[in-house]
């Protein structure tokens, strides 16, 4: 039987507080039998929210107390400087000791990017790590990156990503992922020419299924099992449509909110349109992976409900089962 | 009565040709008694088009021969050397030559960017003109720009898009158009180091009512007349939107397509499919405005039909009678 999987949970961070991350934590141990979770935050108020639950797999779960916690708008150096005992901290440092095998947080992302990189080291050659995202695709699955940690980036960077993104996608997906570049056209010669320039890298890195450039329209029809881009653009394409799909929901709205039938089929219909939405919704795709650390770091959203905090869990599990860091760190020192 | 309103039609380039913009031709005509449309193309095509017709307004419209056409995937250097007798070409001398007011275009962007600007000029100070379009807004009307003449843009540059697209909503919408720079977050201390020049050069111009970041899911909420990112940017957002849409639409019409009653409930429900596809329509945001340039051209999207370029050609208009190019060279005249 292969090893058990033990992620350090930052318990405290997020805008929901431990009672979400503790019902997410209580779901997801039930069915990983070779899962430990390591949840660390204030010991009172963890102790009290676990106390009651008798099942057996509680012995799985262990408190290890944080005075401190670092905030949701705090600046990330100063987090860095003075906030070695927090919730946050402390769960990272259990992951650099070996204590962990991967760490899950909701809290503020420049700060747990910051202290990540203080504590777990990005390999060699990699700058800053990568925020790597699950898009809602029509058929399979689609990874993204950067989705903010690297705002402008070389071509060079953008090369590193899209390897980074394809050792993932091998490992959680397919064989021979294709690797796409998100572009303003698809003709070889358009586009920045850092663009441009991390095509021709693409196009001669035997490791990497290079498959084009791809148009924003094309991001979630999962042609590509990656798509690479900045940090800026990562974030303009997933937030325009998230505003794309919240202002269609309230155009659906509107047209089934006047008259006696309409009304009466929108109740119908509410199972549909919550599954439409459910499929659309950031949620379920919750559990943005830091790419390029030499461990595993999970960034849940911050107003991650219970049901989104497990995704993240559960990322965190495919990750250490696939050794994604491990394998990731092995072909960087391959080149 | 104030005077006509005389528009050059390239009456051959797009996807779909002269029979789509014939038709919208003589829809716009009809409604429009100051206006005169000069289409430009092959003669014996647009007469034969127009044959059979006789109404009165027959007499405003007048056909100008051209020889040659640009095709939709020419090279804008090859197209600005060897195609003068394009229809293209052709429709922009007459308003080099002050024979109309206006051109509207759905041919190669490129390539109308490049005949433009060196047949019109843009206004001293501008390098390059922008592409600035309507987005469908929850309420109200919203420019952005540009959409991807400048995809790297400098703060200066980002803030004479400002300027422009304030000048143009003051003339068309409204008497203090809010203004924001499409950003990664709205803390005025994040996003890139060009955003947050382009970020004091707003606040300290006194002509622009500046309203601070605005994040890529706010973009359809209408809170801001005048969204201002560089060309990789707004073709990213805006065709990243386009994409969540048809991945809605698709996900609504596979939840109906199960079973007797889903499928009765959605012949029922297609009116209100259909307005609410129509309400996120490329098509009826058709029209877009090259800012910055002496004169007014407008490009209609390649593939658009006949409702899409009457769209097109109503901005055109809407463009002239607010003389919204004059008041944009008076204001930077003015720097």
């Amino acid at each position: 039987m292969s090893a058990n999987i033990r992620i350090a949970v930052d318990a405290m961070s997020g805008d929901l507080g431990p009672r979400v991350v503790i019902s997410a934590a209580l779901k997801v141990i039930a069915s990983f039998e070779r899962l430990e979770l390591l949840l660390v935050g204030d010991s009172a108020q963890l102790e009290q929210l676990l106390s009651g639950f008798s099942a057996p797999f509680i012995s799985r779960l262990s408190i290890h107390h944080a005075a401190d916690v670092v905030t949701m708008n705090e600046d990330p150096l100063v987090a860095l400087r003075h906030k070695k005992q927090s919730s946050m901290w402390l769960a990272l440092e259990m992951v650099r000791d070996g204590k962990a095998d991967a760490c899950v947080s909701a809290g503020n992302t420049g700060a747990l990017m910051a202290i990540s990189k203080h504590l777990l080291k990005t390999f060699p050659g990699i700058e800053r790590p990568a925020i790597c995202k699950s898009l809602p695709v029509i058929s399979g699955r689609t990874y993204m990156l950067d989705m903010g940690a690297n705002l402008v980036c070389s071509a060079e960077q953008l090369a590193e990503f899209a390897l980074m993104g394809s050792i993932l996608a091998r490992a959680t997906l397919t064989v021979d992922p294709r690797v796409s570049l998100l572009n303003v056209a698809r003709e070889e010669e358009k586009g920045t020419a850092v663009v441009r320039a991390a095509q021709h890298l693409l196009k001669e890195d035997p490791r990497i299924n290079y498959a084009g450039f791809l148009e924003a329209d094309q991001l979630f029809l999962g042609q590509s099992q990656v798509i690479v881009c900045d940090g800026f653009a990562g974030n303009i394409a997933l937030k325009a449509s998230e505003g794309a799909s919240r202002f269609i929901s309230k155009k659906l709205e509107q047209a089934f909110h006047a008259g006696f039938w309409r009304k009466l089929m929108a109740f119908w219909l509410r199972p549909f349109f919550y599954r439409l939405k459910e499929e659309f919704d950031p949620a379920r795709f919750n559990g943005a992976i830091f790419l390029g650390l030499q461990k595993t770091v999970i960034k849940s959203h911050g107003g991650a409900d219970e049901y989104a905090f497990e995704q993240a869990l559960r990322v965190a599990i495919e990750q250490i089962d696939q050794r994604v860091a491990e394998k990731i760190g092995a072909q960087l020192a391959h080149q």
